[in-house]
């Protein structure tokens, strides 16, 4: 919470704000405050003022008054993030991007010119117009921003063969925390002129810079697809089998796991079976683990790399179905779109990781799940991204049960420390901001936190982006959540 | 040059680090030092001592030493760079990696473990053994290494389908110009936990960090190529019908651009014409401008995209010739292989910039090299990579012709003005080192550059890392050249 001095001095730099920009772009009033001051991780902290600028120089000016002010800026597009990145920590003002969403696609060149405000989904529309593609597709695609996307370098199922957010931005235009208007890289395929900046500020969260153009690498589009769904008689035989099949180095274009617990609460949901018992050829009902493998490209290739997988699946599943038709792939992911909601059977909160771990690690890692699961009595439903250890680990645990929290805290800790361990990454996809902050030293020595400080006080000596964020840390499981409907929540 | 003071200091550090670590391990012979004092651009500044550590406690104390004393330390691989970044600007240590070249191959995880000091072609080597495929190819690939590579985020000429090489880097270990071991990402496919140091790293030019070992992405091995070599009336005929081909979105391997000067040395040099006047359909020799193509993977991918090419060879060239056969193809390689020592008919010396335009700016290119040939009066042949902008441009001179150097001088000003004002960016692939420093400026805006020079003074407040490097302007051309025979100068 911000000072009563502090605050005295918000408030006189909002008022200037107002009047270098316009009222109308500088709102203070408690929806629209409320609205910017969480993301999807529903943590609630309350800006003093969301600021929707309408061009340039409305940044410009805003970062000159927060600097001289010092006063706290949080730049936000969709609030989709998963981590917190987009609240503001320390009040202050929210630097709102969200209308700024113009996409305009150089098809000649494969590039795409977007504002952050962008919606990830409709770039990929947009392209989709020329034959060409964006890859990166994070869960929340239709919902989410490129501006957000660049700073959490967001991931997606795609990833593993595709590449991250980070693979796909040639160049960023923008401020520094001072204010000052700079350029990244630009409209080419290699640039190596002084510091690599770009990639410095694509996953700083919002810390290092407000971005306010990205310039995209499009790649043709694939033009066909071939999905599998098989099932398995224990979380160890699936990841072990995902292994084989990586190890053959093929490259599905979607390979996604999911346990054992996360298929049963799907189940529970839906009200029938991913596969009844006669097709797994047992006589009692049986809740399998399932891997869902998707091979894209040329026809040539999916037909080959189909018949690789087929193969595979006939050596390593319990049983499986696949399809070449879209509509009958919609069903197949039937199990995958429903899992992640499915889970508040379990608890009427989750703490939600997306971990990493090299391939060498995943069964230890299921392991260590079901290990924490026992140790806390807590469900751990664990899905995730077989072709790139990129697993969503979950401990479910009601929140009102004052035991309960204290339990899922402790798992939530062993189960990072064992991830670093692994030699794995406590954050894949969704970044530090404040929800992982708790975690951050144990993935990093102080010699490597320090050189990250010092970067963030070389770049931002007044503090003034996004203070708080990714290296405090913040205990966030002493904070309550707000309890509101969010337009992805539907999924 | 060091003052007499420095050089007191560093002979005293030297006799420490000596006695620390061996005097087997700190060579202070004038043969040592001088192989170790200039890179590929053969502009010569001696050190004080060549260190060949033995292990990572032994850079450790190279760095707690050198920064006790500020003694410059400039790392160095095989010394193949172009921009005199393993140059040892002020003297001081040059901290030798050549001899850290293990390589091993996880193959399950299609990554591979280096040393720095691995040659590039080698880790391809070892890949292929699994049927997989390291892509970054810089013209040095048999004799540069992989910290060279990350060093300055080498690209090379499969770029523009396969990228550079920080697309294949998923892990860095070493050390912070202060002296502390650090790791940065590791051996998964995602990382985004705190700020993205490994990519600050990869193509700072051994300013920021000492690296000791890489986690490299290894890919699934193309097993088919198709190769084309058409001929083109005009250089400008040649880059509409590139940009065509591309505009098509199809994604060759290989795009190799060679200019008519350029051709015309090749031909000169061999003795015999690319493509006889027959197949030109011209009754005089004509020299034509050339484009190489080639496409890979699948093979009926390479079949349908031959197709592609084929069709639309027909439409634009005046000539052309294709194999599926590899033999075949490495004659058609011919042209592009003696292409760069056969410019030196033109001139003992050359101002070799490898600078990169947008797509749309090829022509307007081209032309203004030969804008830039009359205004000097020099040769300016130029070759590039024309699927990702990536072009060779070289000015001509006799260095004993004082009038000559300072029209070069001039020359090639004018280009990189020109460079940036299209667009583009004053170096794709070889880095700023020292050559390129004197056009830092033309690229980058007085913020940028100060936010770069704030990040290198937060990670080396003492300035031990190549000091003097990227930011510090050397006017190369009042610098004469050690006149020796590289490894590499037989290609």
């Amino acid at each position: 919470m911000p000072s009563s001095e502090s605050s005295a001095q918000y408030s006189k730099a909002t008022r200037l704000l107002a009047e270098a920009i316009g009222t109308a772009h500088v709102r203070t009033d408690e929806d629209t405050r409320f609205a910017a001051s969480f993301d999807n991780s529903r943590y609630s902290f309350m800006p003093d003022a969301v600021v929707l600028p309408r061009h340039e120089d409305d940044v410009a000016e805003v970062l000159r008054l927060a600097n001289e002010y010092r006063v706290p800026v949080t730049v936000r597009g969709a609030g989709s993030g998963s981590a917190g990145a987009a609240a503001p920590l320390h009040g202050g003002w929210v630097l709102h991007l969200a209308h700024w969403n113009s996409i305009e696609i150089d098809s000649a060149a494969s590039m795409a010119y977007v504002q952050p405000g962008a919606i990830t989904g409709e770039v990929d529309v947009a392209a989709a117009k020329h034959g060409l593609f964006y890859p990166p597709d994070p869960s929340s695609v239709k919902y989410c921003t490129i501006g957000g996307n660049i700073a959490t370098n967001a991931g997606g199922l795609r990833a593993a063969k595709y590449g991250v957010c980070r693979d796909y931005v040639y160049g960023l235009e923008g401020f520094l925390p001072t204010g000052e208007f700079v350029r990244w890289g630009g409209p080419v395929r290699k640039y190596v002129s002084g510091y690599n900046m770009k990639d410095l500020w694509i996953g700083s969260e919002g810390t290092l810079g407000v971005i306010t153009k990205a310039i995209l690498k499009l790649i043709p589009r694939p033009t066909v697809r071939h999905t599998f769904l098989l099932a398995f008689d224990s979380d160890e035989t699936a990841l072990e089998a995902a292994t084989a099949l990586l190890a053959e180095h093929v490259v599905p274009s979607v390979f996604e796991f999911l346990d054992i617990q996360t298929v049963t609460c799907a189940e529970r949901r839906n009200g029938f079976p991913v596969f009844p018992s006669a097709d797994l050829g047992t006589k009692t009902p049986l809740t399998p683990a399932i891997l869902l493998v998707e091979v894209d490209g040329h026809a040539a290739v999916v037909t080959e790399d189909s018949i690789r997988v087929r193969t595979w699946a006939q050596k390593y599943a319990l049983a499986f179905r696949e399809t070449g038709d879209a509509a009958e792939a919609e069903k197949l992911w039937n199990v995958r779109r429903t899992c992640s909601q499915a889970m508040f059977q379990l608890g009427n909160a989750k703490l939600n990781e997306d971990i990493v771990v090299p391939l060498r690690s995943y069964v230890p890692l299921i392991r260590f799940t079901r290990e924490i699961k026992q140790r806390t009595r807590l469900a751990t439903p664990t899905f995730g991204h077989a072709a790139d250890g990129n697993f969503h680990i979950h401990i479910m645990y009601n929140r009102d049960d004052a035991d309960q929290c204290r339990r899922a805290e402790e798992g939530i800790f062993m189960m990072m420390k064992k991830v670093v361990e692994l030699g794995g990454a406590i954050t894949g996809e969704h970044g530090i901001g404040i929800t992982k902050s708790p975690f951050l030293r144990l993935q990093h020595t102080e010699a490597e936190i320090n050189a990250m400080l010092a970067i963030r006080k070389a770049l931002d000596p007044n503090g003034i982006l996004s203070p708080g964020q990714i290296f405090d840390v913040t205990s966030i499981w002493n904070y309550q959540p707000v309890k509101v409907t969010l337009p992805w929540d539907k999924h």
